[in-house]
């Protein structure tokens, strides 16, 4: 079942300001939730690199996050309290990101959900593989693919 | 010719502290660089997670810049002035870093490095591919590969 927004951007970025300070000095936040696309935005300012564009290693925070918060998402509908970390990221810079950092990641088809969430059901554990793309003037400047495991707590 | 530790330090951390915001929260700082490798380090504190360790996006913010640094030293030993942007990174997390993050790049062999100066020189234009360790505890705790451009000014 999809959470709200609100209570998704809340329980986020509850999460955010608890747990992980340098989301905090990104001003990394919840742009919005539908049950299938979670995207994450942060200023250029705090991200600014040399070529007054996202430093590359923002833009990878952002990736990284969009998709954990995912994950995250996923076993919360699914009545899953789980440790979660990413096990491997790969991304590509394909263009400069010239303004706010909008991290974009959509759901993976609902067999593939299905199978992350069954598998931990029964294993204890599970992995899952998810993307997330940054635009910049309609284009893709940034391709990211993460896996992340869930661990029983 | 390699540059001294102490010419080094001083030119990377004031290419942090003037370009790059993020790495000032992180309290990233070069440890040391002898020519061969070059090793960054940031305290635990602003990198933290909600598991007590070291947050992937910190971890590869440290390795992406060690390789950055790296090829931004041999481009300065080469006397080449040029733009330098991260095209790619890779990066596998293999064990939770609980302390101090140490990320650590040993440059490519000689032949390597003089290709990627050379064809600088007459492309104005270059690409180069580097690896950053982090340890935790004697064993290796994060793997990053990353792939570099250097372009004319």
């Amino acid at each position: 079942m999809p959470l709200n927004t609100d209570a998704v951007s809340a329980q986020l970025s509850t999460f955010f300001e608890t747990h992980l300070p340098i989301t905090q000095f990104m001003k990394m936040e919840v742009e919005s939730y539908d049950g299938q696309t979670l995207i994450l935005r942060a200023p250029l300012a705090p991200n600014i690199n040399d070529k007054q564009t996202a430093f590359g290693g923002s833009l990878y925070n952002a990736a990284v996050m969009a998709c954990w918060g995912m994950a995250y998402l996923k076993t919360l509908e699914a009545g899953i309290h789980c440790n979660q970390v990413v096990t491997k990221g790969t991304i590509e810079y394909k263009a400069p990101v010239q303004g706010e950092i909008r991290a974009i990641c959509s759901a993976p088809n609902q067999t593939v959900i299905d199978q992350f969430i069954e598998h931990f059901k029964h294993k204890g554990r599970s992995r899952i593989t998810l993307n997330a793309t940054i635009e910049c003037s309609g284009k893709t400047a940034v391709e990211f693919e993460g896996t992340y495991a869930i661990l029983s707590e």
